[in-house]
């Protein structure tokens, strides 16, 4: 496979340079080495996130080490992470997973043992959401774009965006599964976020769902009013997020995307629609209209290789600014 | 005055080029000539808006002529507008106000009869907040920050932003007053917004605060319970807009700021009180905590200039960019 995908890259991906990827998640690290989605990817593995983040991380560097000698020389690496992480280049925590409560992980060092273990390599770090924007804006659904937001929704909510051609950061970085959310009519659930019980994830993410409804987004019906509920507040918050960033586009990745036996075609559906509703014509725009709004709330073009092709785009980035 | 202030600006503001700002307001345009705020504005005029375009464009060049004649030539033009504006370069219609509810101004040209009434000359364009935002950090609250966001409460709520270093724009641009916010309990307001009821604006401008007590805001006694409810409402947003965009400083301007018989200081402090609480410790940074936050929600350093300063800064950018 390694000799077919190769000779892909050459064509699809002409010079981009080989990388080494690592889209750092909650429950698994994708590792991969290649130079752009699909056919870029040379070589591709999964290790659990576990508890233990230097056996992690170990095991990482190993398959890095182990592959770039099989398929090929990396010229840089990307890290697309799970957060809170620290952006900021001057601080000593730069490259850091700093306050999340998963256990283990609080105050790791990620970019560190990377930089000791691949020394001279230009690394680079962001989120995980910001990752997946990034990996959209090269070669999925926001190409050629320079303002777009990249919305995760499964266990948690997060999101990443791009403003004027750069990745936001800020005095963290966004979080923008938490904030507060209209209560709809009749729902007199209490929120599942043990921070801020409604706020957007503690209304829309999984376990939201199913605690609401008493049994996993899965195995809902498909005319389950959940759905519908859940569609009306997906779309108060991208309103949220139309208002606050104007994006020229709104891509919905993670798995409540996938809406079980709704399907998602149905479910963006609904979104878009109440979407419209909530804007109720206030912003002028022909990407808010009938034909238009298709193409305004969108799901990943990368499926679910945004985070890793992310990581890549992240490690050509760092490579171009060595 | 023009000759005190002329020695006095090239004292503070050096040799930066003399220009021509516009604040373009739905009540009132202010114009200067200048290179900076306070010593650096050489001459200032307001104008009504009204609702004759024609004649307020007309007269504001007309000043603008005579001005530039008597304090000295200026090299670019920067306005700063109420919109919706135009703000896609490659767009017949930039450089317009748009989709305004404000009678006479809908699709008006603005920049137009200024490239002919000024031939050669650069001129920037924008949004009254991104201006003010864009002012706060060139001389005010925000100097030497990349990321920050300017907020105005008024009449109406808007929101202008700078992220790593450039100016929000996307699709249209952002219109931070009217997303969706939660219903306090204890609130039976309906909201004041014609199109949202009870998104930001509809809940906290100087028109809902004065339906929702029955008199105008600046009658209200300090302790009447309705700064309190209006500060929680603030900490709601100001925690939307730092999940969203992760600001490292929010600059609060407009009328309603002040808080008549309460005080600015006082309505502060129960903002920055009440928004720690919505942010619940959730996100980690020493500008959140207290001896922060203080600095993290502040008044704009530049007060009612923040606007006609923008505009200042944004003629400063097109020369720059020529």
């Amino acid at each position: 496979m390694a000799a077919d995908a190769a000779s892909n890259t050459r064509e699809v991906y002409g010079d981009a340079p080989l990388v080494g990827a690592i889209e750092a998640g909650g429950t698994k690290f994708v590792c991969a080495i290649g130079n752009g989605p699909e056919a870029g990817l040379l070589a591709r593995q999964e290790f659990p996130t576990g508890d233990d983040p230097q056996r992690t991380i170990r095991e990482v560097i190993g398959w890095l080490e182990a592959e770039s000698r099989r398929v090929g020389s990396i010229r840089a690496l990307g890290v697309a992470s799970f957060g809170p992480v620290e952006l900021d280049a001057s601080s000593p925590r730069y490259g850091w997973i700093t306050t999340t409560p998963k256990p283990g992980w609080r105050d790791t060092d990620i970019v560190g043992p990377l930089r000791r273990a691949f020394p001279g390599l230009p690394i680079g770090f962001d989120t995980d959401v910001n990752g997946a924007a990034l990996g959209e804006g090269r070669w999925g659904a926001a190409r050629g774009l320079e303002d777009f937001v990249y919305i995760t929704v499964g266990t948690g909510i997060g999101g990443g965006g791009v403003a004027r051609g750069k990745l936001l950061h800020g005095l963290v970085h966004p979080e923008m599964g938490h904030f507060p959310m209209p209560v709809l009519d009749g729902d007199s659930f209490a929120g599942s976020c043990r921070f801020h019980g409604r706020c957007w994830e503690g209304l829309c993410a999984g376990p939201a769902i199913a605690a609401r409804a008493g049994r996993p987004a899965g195995e809902l019906a498909a005319d389950d009013p959940a759905w519908e509920l859940t569609a009306r507040y997906m779309a108060h918050a991208f309103a949220t997020l139309t208002y606050v960033l104007s994006p020229r586009k709104i891509i919905f990745g993670g798995s409540v995307r996938k809406a079980g036996k709704l399907g998602e075609a149905r479910f963006l559906a609904m979104i878009r629609r109440h979407f419209r509703g909530v804007l109720n014509g206030y912003i002028a725009s022909p990407m808010l209209e009938e034909g238009g709004i298709d193409q305004f709330i969108v799901p990943p073009a990368l499926g679910d290789d945004a985070g890793v092709c992310g990581a890549i785009a992240l490690a050509h980035d760092a490579l171009a600014a060595w």
